[in-house]
């Protein structure tokens, strides 16, 4: 399936079937999303696979969003809650051992990052990092519509609870998006029948010539 | 190409060779862009194409990045700076007219569109809205790498500058991101023959079982 076709495939399933994605399929999604591009390279997020049924059904009780548990698999971007030297020195430290540079190579592009993220405040670095996240969110929907996987990109859930259940803020991170994966249940999902509706490009592209 | 190998072959160029993109290929990215992922199908956002060269030095003056001139196309992803109860009520009665659906059919939705975004901050809308934004960046990136045109996204640019030159203000809208597109100058940029830098899968996903 080329990406219009992809495109115009998905939508956001609302009932899935009770259908299990390979984990051939997973991982294939999640090399694409691993691969996302991502501000100066840093991947300041992680993803989580969420399979713990106990913990998905916790989520769902508060949501508005029966696909948390319903879907197949569920999966959790989850974007880093600050930026400090260290998380800078170690991204440096990383990049030149992966290109086979010395650290003082990276200079120019170490004082970048330092100037760019360390006067912004906490919350303004997680709204980066989420942004980033966002990014990678797009790349998901992508690689399951083109492996026929339907998904579901999720706001509306308790993130705060999410936090506290997965132990996020030891781990220096904070819940952004959820995304479900599966099987549409086509007979019984009132939305996967409906025309996509998308503004008219002339509405929504603006030429500045 | 596929997605894989578009996510590989893909990288933020630095150095754009003096050549043209089509048309064809800049709508058939534009395309894609519009049939991104938006929650609630909303797409609180517009995509500039800024083709005027006055305009594109005016905002490179102040930028670190001369992927702005230097591109063949520049973009700009431009966030709605608020959201209000006119913006909802147009958007239900779009979806009606494009669903043939009578608008009382919509008021469930309605209503918790509403109830989400109507309680939130300018600030707040303006963020979700950014984040949607960049879903379609994510697209767009991919859109360009599988027709083997380079693309590189930039933040550091002067936003509020740019708000004005395009008179965003008067038109609800806050700028975003850039996006540059053309084809990279492999002999003069450095950056296109490095390796690509992404952290091991079992560092970037986190299993919750």
């Amino acid at each position: 399936m080329d990406l219009i076709e992809a495109l115009n495939w998905r939508y956001a399933t609302k009932k899935f079937a009770d259908k299990k994605l390979s984990d051939e399929k997973l991982q294939k999604i999640l090399d694409a999303i691993a691969l996302s591009a991502s501000s100066a390279g840093m991947q300041t997020y992680r993803v989580f696979v969420i399979e713990n049924p106990d913990i998905r059904k916790e989520l769902a009780s508060d949501s508005f969003n029966p696909q948390i548990v319903d879907s197949s698999h569920l999966l959790l971007f989850a974007a880093y809650d600050s930026i400090d030297q260290e998380i800078i020195d170690d991204y440096i430290h990383f990049v030149a051992r992966e290109r086979g540079l010395a650290v003082e190579n990276l200079a120019d592009f170490k004082k970048s990052l330092e100037s760019h993220l360390l006067i912004r405040t906490d919350e303004e670095n997680f709204i980066w990092s989420s942004k980033q996240a966002y990014i990678a969110l797009g790349t998901g929907l992508i690689a399951a519509a083109e492996l026929q996987v339907d998904a579901t990109p999720m706001e509306g859930f308790n993130s705060e609870k999410l936090d506290k259940i997965l132990g996020l803020k030891e781990k220096g991170l904070k819940s952004v998006v959820l995304l479900s994966l599966g099987y549409r249940d086509e007979e019984n999902d009132y939305f996967a029948k409906l025309k996509k509706v998308r503004l008219p490009k002339e509405e929504f592209v603006i030429e500045v010539v």
